[in-house]
Formats: C-alpha cells, structure tokens, sequence
C-alpha cells in the first residue's frame, strides 16, 4: 500500500472494530480465488487482538478461511455503503466481487488473503480456536497480525448495520479520554 | 415497564445491538445486590438470540453472572454519554451503581437483574455457553429471552467507541432495504 498508510500491531485491532462498524472480510483460497464478503455480526475479544467473527458456513469466503486459517477484516467509510451492501447480497461462488465491485487488492504482510485498499482500514488476521464454529453458525475467534490504517480516504465515518437494512453513519463526535481514568493505556 | 414500551421476542435482539453500540450490563446476584457495567466487546451471533460479550473476570458484575446465570443488557442513548463511561470507570465492590448515577430498575420478567428504565432498549439474557469465559478473558455467549424497547426517549442515537475514550453518536441514516435482497425476512 502506499506510504501515507499508517501500520499498527495488530493488538491495536479495537481502535478500529470497536465501535461496531460494518465490514469486510477478505479471503484468498489456496487456488489464488479471492472473495469478500459483508460482516455485521463481529466483536472485539481482547485488548491483545484477539477478535471474533461469524462467517457463515457454506459461503465461499468461509470455505477460503477454513482452508487457509487466514483473512483481512476491512473497515470501509459510508462512501462504500452501497457496494458493500451489495457484495453482502451476492455470492463469491458466482462473481469476482473485487472485479465486478471494482476494488482493488493489495498486499498484506502475515496473509495471503488481500487488503482492501478502498477501505480506511485493513487488519490482517490468522484463525485462532475454530472450536465454535459448528455449533454456533461459523462463530470463529481471529487473531489480529497486523493492522493498516489510510489517513487518506476523504470519507472518514464508518457505518453501523441496524440489522434491517437501515444504517447510521458516524455522526457527532465525543471525547471522553478525562473520564476514562481505568483505562488510560488504550488511549495511545 | 411503562405501557408505552415494545416487548420483542429475544431473537430481534439484533435489531438494537448489531450496530455495535456501547452498552450496559445489568445484574443482580442471590443476595439482591444490583450491579452494572459498561461494555463494549460484544456482538450478535445469530439471528436466533444468540450474543456474546466480555465480562470481565473478577469485576463484581461477572461474579453476578456466573452466579446466576442471568443479566440484562441496556442500550443507552447518548444522552447518557458521560455516565455510561463514568460507570465503566468504578467498581461495584465500591458503588452501588444504580443509585450512584441516578438510574432505575425496572422488572425484567425472565430473569431477576433488572431494566435499566432511562435505556432506549433491553434485553434479557440468560448465559447459554461459558466454555470460552477462562480462555478468553471473560467471554460468555448469552440467549437473549426477551427484548424492550422504549420509543419515547427523548435522544434516539446509541453511541459507539472508538476503543480510546473517543465515541461516535449515531449520524446520517441510511435506507438501503430495498438492496438486501437476500436478508428480507429480517426487515419485519
């Protein structure tokens, strides 16, 4: 990616997931296939980059990730809604999504699975338990390898899925760093 | 609760927590002593009523949980902001939340902890997997029984964090129903 791209440890993965925004997750199957697919249902597990997913079985992004144990989760600004509605309503068994949707993939570090360089940010993640996956809808805990922030998109605020078909984009900003005396060491 | 609330069945319960908003968890413990705590690790994981959060082991509140089993989790507006954050800054070893912060419990009917009345909805929980809780710092899946929403707060936006203190209300609104031509059963 290009040079204006911020690279944070992945442990920094909440500053970019906490707050619930809708995303993308990229895969790269071990034939070459890449794939992308629209996630609402996704968490923060730990401050040391630990994250959890559902990638709902059957999908092709899930076979990829079953495959390879790797994918990128990208944060895309409300520029991208639309897209990324779509590609959440179409199957990777059909289309190239980063072709027909016309983004662009771009080299991670620790994955094989692509950035999303359209997004404002990347993070590399590698499978860490699988054990849940089968009894609760493809539920998979992600480990955060790295993680790309682009200062540059000219669309900041991310957006948030109602579940309905409804969004909100990010809307006023609040700063409550004073009051957060027990959690001082997350705010640098 | 007042009559003008909606009760919803549990599996809507995506509806007010897919969009990643910072809530409360509410608890009560066997010798009726409430609790809450401010979280922001959590997701939907089914559209069957199945969540998760962290609760982090040790807090007063997670003791609550692993005793019984059961919790309520409020989403508050951002009108309540600044106390949502002072409440995730104390311990309920120390305060006693609810009377601290000028909320009131309302009755739940499936489990003993209580609403939280001045949050625009909440959701009654029962602990469905705790298997994860020690390995992963407190994660717990939950079934959410039942769901409340109350239309007539004045402040509408939830509010989401951006993992350092800094949150975003909810802004702009996006309609893009009629583009989630695979997920139309969730839009009644």
């Amino acid at each position: 990616m290009v040079e204006s791209i911020k690279r944070l440890p992945g442990d920094k993965a909440y500053r970019v997931l906490e707050s619930g925004p809708t995303i993308l997750v990229s895969t790269r199957n071990k034939a070459g296939r890449t794939d992308l697919m629209t996630v609402g249902f996704h968490m923060v597990v730990s401050h040391e980059g630990v994250l959890a997913a559902v990638i709902s079985p059957g999908d092709f992004s899930q076979r990829s990730l079953a495959e390879t144990g790797e994918c990128v989760i990208g944060v895309p600004g409300v520029d991208l809604a639309e897209k990324v509605v779509d590609i959440g309503n179409c199957s990777g068994y059909d289309v190239d999504k980063f072709e027909r949707f016309g983004l662009t993939a771009g080299d991670a570090e620790h994955v094989a699975a692509p950035l999303v360089n359209e997004c404002l940010a990347n993070v590399e993640c590698t499978v860490l338990d699988d054990s849940m996956v089968r009894d609760y809808g493809g539920l998979v805990l992600l480990h955060a390898e790295q993680v790309w922030v682009n200062p540059r998109r000219p669309e900041h605020r991310t957006f948030h899925h109602n579940g309905d078909g409804t969004f909100n984009a990010d809307g006023e900003f609040l700063d409550l760093r004073e009051r957060m005396v027990l959690w001082k060491e997350y705010q640098t």
